[in-house]
């Protein structure tokens, strides 16, 4: 029996791909896509690629609160979602955010980072962290929560934690790495990362036949990639923007552990034995390395190993659809497990091949 | 029950992206996928988004016709194709051409343009043309002569053809135009149209940031519009090239027909009864545009209607993804209706919005 | 001796090119920069390319009006303009106008496409129109009159005009070409034509890899057109926007003149005589055709002409960078001459090969 | 008096940058274009940029080495020039390589990443690093030299090295950075990085839209970055490939020297000391970071620097064009010194605004 969901923040880039998203599941129909800004016009005004396949118009978020829901995803901008999420999670409805407000544990961070006092504290604690190729328990307990009928809280995993996370993590959970050292990232966006908004940032002569940093030693993915990967302090983390619409490869220079005999086909074994079972990540054989191309559009991540200076450092890299694994798709996703559909139901697109 | 699928010349662009769309068709099984160049090797070697996905292997073009199917679409270029296409045909096995072999009723007039003499009139004289949108009883009839077990074959339309055709035709066949005077096709398509050859013309260095016409006045794709639209001897068709992957825009400006009264409200009108059946093909409201993006990855058409010049000329514009309804996705829309499913089975995708 | 020029509106995409070509000119200072959005910021801040190249900040229009000077571009918009040009003129202080206010020599005509009555006629009346290479008598005289010591005023070609215009006068000049029936020219611009301001049009993420045409039927180059190449009412002029910064390529598709014997060798040397004269414009041999990769950046301007649809037609192409010969090259072009140097001092810049 | 310069290897991208860039200088002369592959050929025939701008027609290699001229480039692919170079220097001209062969000072390291032995061990003794702002006293000593009568020899830096070292070096040399612990590069380039030759790698269906890193952990730029800042066996390098055509940004993350006390101020103020008379290197206010394409199509390069991780890194940025300051306007740049002449003479150009 199908479950209805609903979208709010709707007409931003990750709450239109989750809209997209939806309109094809096979288990969840679209009961509304909220909007203050948009309210009362068509998806298909805003977005013509929705033009001939859904008539649906954007509600306000009061006439999204209004309406029965078994799920709520949160497409909203940080400090709103947290205000959001307890109105229907007291509802008794199940919430995924894809916002930064349930993701970092701890609200002392989250407000130094996020300039804010976090407003919801009971509900952050009650909170699980949607990255389950990564932390398959914890959403799994969850859903077994969701299950027996209570409504559960997902802060999902950003974009840059997300690309960075799954390909890093395997080196780090596995002793590879060296317990102390500076962990460098360095890792790129398109331009959807910087938002819907109409910004010099975002205009296409500025943006395009251009690369640039930016948030350099500040941009606030940083403690959250230090609190997934358990490396607090040692995160060097650099974003930068590149002239594509969709895509984020990130690069992760690790330090080896100090006596480390392993092979790169050891290493490589370990990487491919801990994405065995999930369906949507995949490590590139040896000298491949993950395009964003090939992820575009979808769930998957590619992840890729390499040694580096005579053995001194490990290089992973991975690549994401940033509004794809690294927002919307990864929501649906974590929406998946907890109803306890297939992780990857409505999730198994690939990439136009060119 | 399931059908079995060959692909021949899968390793090309338009082979390719039939490939995926086979991958997903809920009635479709993709037997082999097979390119003589790229025999042996996995598909995801050359187009790694496929990684994870099919663990399938490009096959040569004689182990395929060794290979028992119930369809075979040829995706290799004209010449190949009308040698190709009566081996399996003779077998008993119906023909999807997506090359321009099959598209010409007149021998002479592919001897003309094509500058070799077809080498297969008696199957081109069974050939139907693919376009189910211009031509539904054409291929209609052929699926009853198909589910008849006899084995048939279509040439489906080329991708100019596709965007020009149904953005013109309604006007033409409503005789809204004048039966006399120049119709111009003015068309710009991305650099997929140019194929898999890595050349100067496809170098990123060479096409990026340019604009460019060519082939003017030589364009092979000119005596196929003007089968399509009837229009013997009165197109002036210019095709460009611009920097993008996949897209097609045509616009073609139609001198109007002598004392033509409609307004644009009757005109509009008639476009949406036109396509009022057809759930690939949109007509956008007055004031709106086709947009290449809206399209991209898919089997949809989005056409667009308007007066110019002080009511002397209608200027119709149509977008599609030319490997999706310009190549892959027509092809496997007529094998959808040859075989009796619904014409867009497995060609719902819609386009990332953004 | 140098001359002092100065730019108003110089913070727009056509302002910010001029001021970089003055700042390379061996006759003109640059004098000021005044934009009043930005008044009182550094060039720099905005437009990082001057970053250590000057020190120049932009000042308000009222600080640029008290400057003295030996010309001013206006980079203003339209209205705006005709408002501005008076109060230099009357100064004594000549002004080569980069809007729509002094192009068109018909108020009645500037009232009806631009929707405002035109409010300096007599200025209009003594302006001219600003593309040498089609119309070098004009300025020619205008720079007599600029060398007795009095000010004068030039309306500068639009982009879309200017490539136009260069592609088809020749045959239109010639005879080539029937008087009667339409003409029809479809366009193409890099996204700098949409200007400055951040809009969804100009957002990065619905710009790229997207095809669109606008302003159907309905864009205010189309009088422009008609008036300079003496073809009123036949136009049909169709814009469209592509995936590129700067660059526009125009496609005419012209009606050869009934009877018209001559051969495309001689259609060649009609072009090649007619801009023998020109520096900056080229004509390309049979087979070539323009890129606008090859102009971008620069004053330059590329064209070809062809027969088709069995000599029915003649399709002319031009390329052009639209804020160099479309816009500011146009400008300072007009200025060189106005002020006796040659015509394309300052303006000799190749484009960068790849 | 005007000095007669070749290149040679004049139809790859580096190479016919260097032939825009000596068609503007002030004191050299073009003698020739030389390309094997293209010989015979006009230069605007496969560069049409140079339409209308010069006649010059590519000559053999053979022909290039019977004209006298006072210095020759070299733009053909390493192992290829430590053969060519030789034959000019013995015949007393002056070489400016652009290759690799005469840039690592070892000649086993040479072979190590080169896999083949240098057959010049000679010459290279005698050459001379270019990079002007980081070695201006070899490159001095080098010119008086050459003001004596003597050819010599400069081995201009790669393109990663030099936007990787400019960014790097006054962190370095001024002791921020600890003198132990890795130093990890991570790089962007475009395209025209990978050169002319039409690939996979360089279609732009694949290089479009996508992002990809290479070379990991094996890249022959590493032992020339080890090189310039004296960092034996400290550094991880990993290149990125991003869709533009010009343009690279190098990245380079340090760990800050133990009990380093430098305020970030402090830290500015020695980098805008370090490049107080390099006018064309510039370090931008803390808070701005490097774009590619303020220095695109120039010789000007822009750094940054700024601390992360709670101080315990420096992050440095560097944008050049990688055909500009990264190949050709080096090679000019270090002719221009070894001639006498200012450094930067005809390598003012400012990149487009936008």
């Amino acid at each position: 029996m199908a479950k209805n969901a609903g979208v709010v923040g709707a007409a931003g880039f990750a709450g239109i791909e989750l809209v997209r998203l939806l309109l094809n599941h096979p288990q969840f129909n679209l009961s509304f896509a909220a909007s203050d800004a948009q309210a009362g016009h068509p998806l298909a005004e805003f977005y013509p690629a929705f033009t001939g396949v859904t008539d649906a118009v954007f509600v306000t978020n009061e006439e999204a609160e209004q309406t029965n829901v078994d799920v709520v995803f949160l497409a909203v901008p940080h400090k709103a979602a947290m205000t959001l999420a307890p109105t229907y999670l007291e509802r008794g409805i199940t919430v995924i955010d894809l916002s930064a407000d349930f993701r970092l544990k701890d609200p002392a961070v989250y407000e130094q980072w996020y300039g804010v006092a976090h407003c919801a504290t009971d509900w952050l604690a009650q909170a699980t962290f949607g990255l389950p190729e990564l932390f398959p328990q914890e959403i799994e307990q969850v859903a077994q929560i969701h299950q027996k009928g209570n409504p559960v809280l997902v802060g999902c995993a950003g974009c840059y934690p997300t690309a960075t996370s799954l390909a890093a993590a395997p080196a780090l959970r596995h002793g590879l790495v060296a317990e102390q050292g500076l962990i460098v990232v360095d890792a790129i966006s398109g331009v959807t990362g910087a938002g819907k908004k109409a910004t010099e940032r975002t205009h296409y002569c500025f943006a395009d036949e251009n690369l640039e940093a930016y948030g350099v030693g500040t941009h606030r993915h940083t403690p959250e990639i230090e609190q997934i990967l358990s490396i607090p302090g040692r995160l060097v983390f650099t974003p930068h923007l590149a002239p594509l619409r969709r895509g984020l490869l990130s690069t992760i220079t690790m330090p080896v552990a100090p006596g480390l005999s392993a092979s790169i086909e050891e290493v490589q074994s370990i990487y491919e034995d801990f994405y065995d079972s999930s369906s949507l990540v995949e490590v590139l054989p040896q000298g491949q390395q993950p395009r964003t191309a090939s992820v575009c559009g979808t769930a998957r991540a590619q992840v890729s190993i390499a040694f580096a200076a005579q053995g001194q450092a490990l290089v992973a890299t991975g690549a994401i659809d940033n509004l794809g694994k690294g927002a919307a798709a990864q929501a649906l996703e974590c929406a998946n497990i907890v109803f306890g559909y297939a992780a990857d139901a409505g999730l198994q697109a690939v990439a136009m091949p060119v």
